[in-house]
């Protein structure tokens, strides 16, 4: 590979003037600069990022840590890091903690986890980035991020109880409110919910959400319409037959896999799904997609969020500014597919 | 954060000592090394390893280039290079190319692709990256990797034309053997294939897997009851039919997506998959335990191929030891589900 000295030899000039050019730094006329990037060109020259970062004293490097890789949200969020990295010009160290596999999705965050959080930490600092994104697996927070004072901080589909230390995620609340919209736009009156537990900030703002918009449409908010289940695929099979007693003509269930298990109720029992019962999901994962009847669903803003993440953190670090509030959340969409009447 | 002097103060030795020690260099006594590595404990000292690689010409960093995160294979393949990288105490920097995202799924591999991938391996070879893994979101050769030289490869899902850069994959071959032989073990003999397209190389090795079991099973094997997919639903609905008329009493379909649409076709015409007509897919995807009947499929080691590649990379760098064949083949595995009699 070409050097320095090679460069400047080439394009006769002095080392200085080539050192300067390739930094980026002022003082070099513009016809100047134009021979010493094409003599630069011309020997192959490529620069030492770890070494021009090292005088630089900015690595322009981010560190992303996932709690686990693996999960569906976290590719998308990925994704969307890299193209505002892309964009502004800036690389991204991965570390991957591998939460679900380590502990058997436990939810919980105990000393094991933070202690690998520590861990994956301090390596990122050592490798001198300028700031690290956290991804959650699942909404929630993140103690660690703000034990840590050495870097700065982005959450990305999980909190911080620390106000300084911004965190993006969607917009369940408002997802709720389309999804009640939606709904009650099909002529729907007898709505019925399946939840998520009764402790999860997710499941809480939905119900906050769709009964919100229930109100406003003068509909009253019926709370024996409404069940908790745990996420789980049995929890929509068992819930749908009381649900369909009680006469609802739609059903919202918090997360697509309980929807699944509607679904499987209704096609057992000759329902028809999307013309004698309408039913939305939420996550919009691929078995949204593939199951049948097809089911309509709230997509998550994914790489939106791994996007604004970066904005945010970028802008940060280079410009010192921080976003107005710590708490930014994206919008939903709704996926409608075979599930809902048309 | 502490300096190398602040340490040496506390612990009562030299810089050079001191330094010696963080480095991992010879000529320090067991205790001296003890009583310099408490210090910079007690002192939160954190080696800044841009300098400690710059000065030691390695960065002991490996750079992934994954043609798209987003599709199924590649988070379990980084998962298996993370695992690899963290147990022998390296780190990786991650490059997507988003080759679905930015070029619509379209398989081929012309100027544009070549150059993006060309890009991504300069910007890591600035990062001094001591060796590039490489992701394909589906297998097929690369040809940009061997026109990079200054550098070492493996390929992970994919292939290099060039036979000094190991590639590691599934077996196709050996997958459709042990399908073979499943479902000939369930006293099948008339069986079904719906394959992907003519000119895939996974179509052809699958094919040539199956047929060899049935040869040695003394079974001939019948073209007619072989047909030609393009990996999507419809084509296994559209099959599922003249097969069914030939009398077949399993199928086995080269991917899950086209095994639903078998499904599809069972379910809309009274046949009860896995018990009227046994079924295996081919990927294991989410969507092959959620459908209905859920999905017996071939599993891929997408783990062990990361972890697996990544190995062999880190041997290229430590060993200077190459694999005895550049393409290293993984087993996979036969999950059964309910599509599959018992």
């Amino acid at each position: 590979m070409a050097t320095i000295r090679e460069i400047a030899d080439c394009a006769e000039v002095s080392i200085a003037t080539v050192s300067k050019v390739l930094n980026g730094l002022p003082g070099v006329s513009r016809e100047t600069q134009d021979t010493v990037m094409a003599a630069a060109k011309r020997l192959k020259y490529r620069p030492n990022l770890n070494a021009r970062n090292l005088k630089m004293g900015m690595s322009r490097t981010l560190g992303i840590i996932a709690e686990d890789l693996t999960v569906f949200n976290t590719p998308g969020i990925v994704d969307g890091i890299g193209v505002c990295c892309e964009t502004r010009n800036y690389h991204y160290i991965l570390g991957n903690l591998r939460f679900n596999k380590r502990f058997h999705h436990d939810p919980g965050y105990g000393k094991e986890k933070t202690e690998l959080v520590m861990d994956m930490m301090d390596e990122m600092l050592s490798k001198q980035v300028d700031g690290i994104l956290y991804i959650g697996c699942h909404s929630h927070i993140v103690a660690p991020v703000s034990e840590q004072k050495e870097t700065r901080f982005v959450c990305a589909y999980c909190f911080s109880e620390d106000p300084n230390i911004p965190a993006v995620n969607y917009d369940d609340r408002e997802a709720a409110r389309k999804v009640a919209e939606l709904l009650i736009s099909k002529g729907h009156r007898k709505i019925g919910i399946i939840a998520g537990p009764k402790d999860s900030l997710h499941t809480n703002k939905r119900l906050l959400g769709f009964q919100e918009t229930l109100y406003e449409k003068d509909i009253p908010y019926n709370p024996h319409l409404t069940r908790y289940g745990d996420w789980e695929r049995d929890q929509g099979f068992a819930n749908a037959p009381s649900l369909l007693a009680e006469g609802v003509t739609a059903i919202f269930t918090q997360n697509d896999l309980m929807a699944l298990g509607v679904i499987d109720y209704c096609n057992q029992n000759g329902i028809e799904v999307g013309k004698d019962l309408d039913l939305i999901g939420f996550d919009d994962r691929e078995i949204a997609s593939v199951c049948r009847p097809s089911l309509s669903s709230v997509s998550l803003p994914l790489f939106e969020i791994g996007h604004t993440a970066a904005d945010i953190m970028l802008d940060m670090i280079e410009k010192d500014r921080k976003p107005e509030s710590h708490e930014i959340l994206l919008g939903c969409s709704i996926v409608e597919r075979e599930s809902t009447s048309p």
